[in-house]
């Protein structure tokens, strides 16, 4: 029996909770006996079983003396559930095998070692780095309690992502852009300038094909308090918030408006008269925002790259060239005088949607 | 036995005349008797023998009675040396199977016909698409007489090719680097804008490691003939010459001088202030030139480009973001209002070379 196929389909598993866990990770297990697998589960939504419960009740009496294999390591304490250690005890599974360490500060190692002291055998680190990435968004909000950061463009290969007309429609193809609206399901929450709003009024709501996703809610970058009563994302019907960003001294009148048509406030002193994103990334995470994704324009890019708030890129370049420099850069501002001063991208992986390429890494 | 295969085989061995053949070919050629390969050959220099003679001559007396697998079209005329198809009848090749019919407006089918009615079996259209990717540049060239144009950059994630200062050392790394030094060596020909020359003051010759490599002939756009004497593609120790392309009002003794260093200069009537781009062509066919590698800057790709004299571009993304858009972009001068209106790229390819990702297509 290989460790790491078994190993493999518990992550698998655990990735069905995509979108739904938040501020919880994603989690998937298995029972295995006798080389057979007799039980899976999954954490599907935050507030309810882990994955490892799920798994266990699906195996029934057959988890006596059994094998678990669990992406994460179980928990072993009392939360939203009670502990996953007492109920593996209770259940007579044998050995444990766990892809990763809980990251976050105050579990660290206890599940691991508290299942060891009862004389369970644990072995821990299989297929550990695809764990990780799995729960990039877990790990990062656990240990900063701030968002994980994904920054996400449609470009020309010559670096455009509209027309000097502000004309973006379309970029990307259609397959590439049903992937985008699977990153919004999985995001808590998503971030545009108000210049998009402007010019693009889009709704910035998840569309899925054939299944109902989860809207991320909607940050807007709004230092002057600007926005338009009729934008379309104040004016939707979506299960979450629209929160627009401003400064301290906006009009009290437009507050009101923007109350009134539900949306949230929050109120930032501004920074060389723009919002600090630093300090905003802190506040999301107050509000247990894990995940953001920035979608544009180039003056939000550019402000989150120089901020150093971003994790993640995802460019992806359309099979057409613009031609011409009048187009909207993906970044725009002062960039660096020297080439060595450019911003490093990391671990460069690079997936396809049809003649669509899409380049993605780590900062 | 696989016939694709063989072809296969073929189409490595027509490789290695890479940046030799020109204006002819790559070709290559195995000779198989009873399963196995008793001969093969290549065409290995412009002058020098064909593929089919190459192999058939390898195989000695076992060519009799065996099968010929050539990636072109026997040749069916006098040219630099007698034709192929005499050779392949007075070896005693039964049967021959070739990849693609000549292109060659003047020689199409005439090879394999001839074969045909002295009773030599044919079997034309083996791995077809592989080898016209591989002779596109002969393709081109013989069908419009004016060159396959590649335009090749390398650029960071946001589509820069340089900082505002214009440091570009070095956007990509060592690899993409050595990669490009390879299309030098395989084009016949490398253009670039004055400014390049005046900014990066670049030999444009050919370094491989461990061979000899070819040096295609430097073409430089200079409407006004303001390059300095001092510059280095006038003062370099080369078998190719350097091609300085100007406009036909300008100084009489700066001419002097640029002749005095042993440079070409190609003369041409401007259109709106620059070099009619689709002159030139027609200008480069008459002197050989299949095959001319674009290296930039962004005025040269935007006027190459918006000229519609480009095949093939091979845009170069570095893992780094420049942040702004004051640096500079692959593409200058005004683009179109419309997305819609953007140039199409056809056929991506994506390539990586270490954490660089080459995207490549053709217009």
């Amino acid at each position: 029996m290989n460790s790491e196929l078994m190993m493999n389909l518990a992550l698998e598993l655990a990735q069905n909770g995509r979108g739904y866990t938040s501020p919880n990770p994603m989690v998937g297990a298995v029972v295995v006996r006798d080389g057979k697998i007799v039980g899976k589960g999954w954490h599907k939504a935050y507030g309810q079983a882990h994955a490892e419960v799920n798994a266990i009740d699906d195996a029934g009496d057959l988890a006596k003396g059994a094998d678990l294999y669990v992406t994460l390591e179980p928990c072993n304490h009392y939360g939203k559930t009670p502990p996953c250690t007492e109920k593996i005890l209770a259940s007579g599974i044998r050995r444990v095998f766990v892809a990763m360490d809980d990251p976050n500060p105050g579990v660290k190692g206890g599940g691991n070692a508290y299942l060891r002291s009862c004389g369970i055998e644990v072995i821990s680190g299989i297929c550990e780095a695809q764990a990780k990435k799995l729960n990039e968004v877990f790990i990062k909000y656990t240990s900063t309690k701030r968002p994980f950061v994904i920054v996400k463009c449609a470009a020309t290969l010559d670096g455009r992502i509209a027309t000097k007309t502000g004309d973006s429609k379309w970029v990307s193809n259609e397959e590439s852009r049903k992937f985008v609206h699977h990153l919004r399901h999985a995001a808590d929450a998503i971030m545009v300038g108000i210049g998009t709003i402007k010019v693009d009024n889009p709704m910035l709501t998840t569309r899925l094909e054939g299944t109902t996703g989860k809207d991320p809610k909607r940050i807007i970058l709004d230092s002057r308090l600007s926005i338009s009563e009729d934008a379309t994302v104040l004016n939707l019907n979506s299960a979450s918030e629209t929160i627009l960003v401003t400064g301290e001294s906006v009009s009290a009148d437009k507050l009101l408006q923007i109350n009134d048509k539900g949306a949230k406030i929050i109120q930032l002193p501004l920074k060389d008269g723009r919002i600090d994103l630093n300090l905003l990334m802190s506040e999301l995470g107050k509000l247990r925002i894990t995940s953001l994704l920035i979608e544009g324009g180039g003056t939000v890019i550019a402000s989150a790259l120089k901020a150093k708030i971003v994790d993640k890129v995802m460019f992806c370049y359309a099979p057409k060239i613009m031609g011409g420099d009048d187009g909207v850069p993906i970044c725009k501002g002062a960039g660096p005088e020297l080439m060595s001063d450019s911003i490093r991208v990391k671990n460069i992986e690079v997936r396809r949607f049809g003649d669509d390429v899409m380049i993605e890494g780590y900062l």
